[in-house]
């Protein structure tokens, strides 16, 4: 997915979140506003959203000193939602449909994204998203790609939202990678964080590579781009791995909130729908 | 007021939505958020952020060609509010308190503003307005002010609010002064609108010399400040004349909707609070 226009206000709103949370020097954040206000010029329509992610956010670390200003953050998100573990697993467990009940948990999950400007109550959100009605909804397919996969590739996006990814991971039943970020990168999940989710007892956990937040193919490590070539099902979480990933040439499932007017156009749904959708994938 | 950090991702929405007024050419739109994000450099934290309007809208200008953008939206904005205007006076005229019906008429009209990102339905608005309570009410101040004033130097605001301002001139009844920007800046009032408005029939029009979105004494002509400094009461309208005078040595009456949660702050109210404001006048 390209650039929009919009994108460029939404760009510096979020370098002024991430500023505050950084620092509290406001010389610092004016400096930060002035700087991504200058490399707007080298951020061309073509991009993702996500490339233009990877250049800010290297710059709020460079500026503040801050390698993780999501640190806590990330680890109260994580926190919260070992917290509310054990409910959503009786969600599952009591539901007509274990597997799409665990998908919406997963889906749910992508609530917890500090790079858009939305507030969120994890609990009442959470709960509102297991009974909401789909957007797009590819579940016969992704059931039938599931059924035939021999190995899964998950993406994942965000930190707490790896909790209620290990629930869906838990209902596939197929051995599991799941992919994180090379870096920390706004609240995205990175392999500590994976860890620290509980992730490492049901996945094994690698880095695509990316310093963005997002899966974009051509800065990923290679040895990720084979494995998401090779892989028998690829299942994508969140805006920030769609962004990248949207106009890949192999089947993708993914999953996802649409918290953006700008993903939400391009997906032909409504902000704060949510999507199961599938690309490229062979009906039989 | 000086510049706030959140100003600067509100001046690249600004640019965003009045580049897309001004052309439908994306690569334009592009180059002049390239162009406002490098200005940032050059906008310190020490201005009002009218006198960075002024600087923004300068740029629209040159990038897009277009002198005036909001043409057409001031014609049709002075137009409805003509429209409104009979049964605005009837308002007026059938209630308790004539002069405090059409001080709230002035503030409703205030809502009439295309440089915050806030959608209005002018006649419902408008009439919600007209029964909400002040978070400022220096009405007392104000009515005491006008008995013993002479003449009266009154800053308008926005094209077609200019209209609302007609039926409060009308009130007051003393010879009145209404102010005017120098050239065409997002939706404010020039001479040709104030005329368009019906303001000649009232007042006398003149221009404050200002090419900023608000009144910034040291932008203006040396004749308009000489004739605010000696003016026996100012009534200065809205937000971006707030920005700009809230701290002169005069007394002046402030009178807007808060609309932006930065002026907001600045006078201790909540968004969308109305307020009737007088700073520095002399109780007897």
């Amino acid at each position: 997915m390209r650039t929009f226009l919009d994108c460029f206000p939404c760009i510096m709103n979020q370098a002024l979140r991430t500023g505050r949370i950084a620092t509290n020097d406001e010389q610092k954040i004016k400096q930060l506003l002035d700087e991504i206000g200058a490399s707007f010029r080298n951020l061309p329509m073509e991009n993702t959203p996500v490339e233009s992610g990877a250049i800010i956010y290297n710059k709020i670390r460079e500026i503040t000193g801050v390698e993780d200003p999501y640190k806590k953050i990330k680890q109260e998100s994580i926190r919260d939602a070992l917290g509310l573990y054990p409910r959503l697993k009786d969600l599952v467990n009591n539901a007509d449909n274990k597997l799409l009940m665990a998908i919406r948990i997963a889906i749910a999950g992508n609530i917890i994204d500090f790079g858009v400007d939305k507030k969120f109550d994890l609990v009442e959100d959470v709960m509102k998203i297991t009974k909401q009605d789909f957007a797009i909804y590819d579940f016969i397919s992704f059931e039938k790609q599931l059924r035939k996969a021999e190995n899964i590739l998950y993406i994942g996006d965000n930190a707490g939202e790896s909790v209620f990814d290990k629930i869906l991971i838990e209902e596939l039943g197929k051995p599991v990678t799941y992919v994180v970020r090379e870096i920390p990168v706004i609240n995205d999940v990175t392999i500590e964080d994976a860890l620290n989710s509980g992730l490492g007892e049901v996945a094994e956990i690698i880095s695509s590579g990316t310093t963005a937040p997002g899966t974009i193919l051509n800065l990923c490590h290679d040895s990720f781009i084979e494995r998401f070539n090779q892989a028998d099902m690829v299942i994508s979480k969140g805006q920030g791995n769609y962004e990248g990933l949207s106009e890949v040439n192999r089947s993708v499932f993914f999953l996802l909130k649409a918290k953006c007017p700008i993903i939400a156009r391009d997906l032909d749904v409504e902000e704060d729908d949510i999507v199961l959708k599938g690309i490229n994938y062979r009906e039989h």
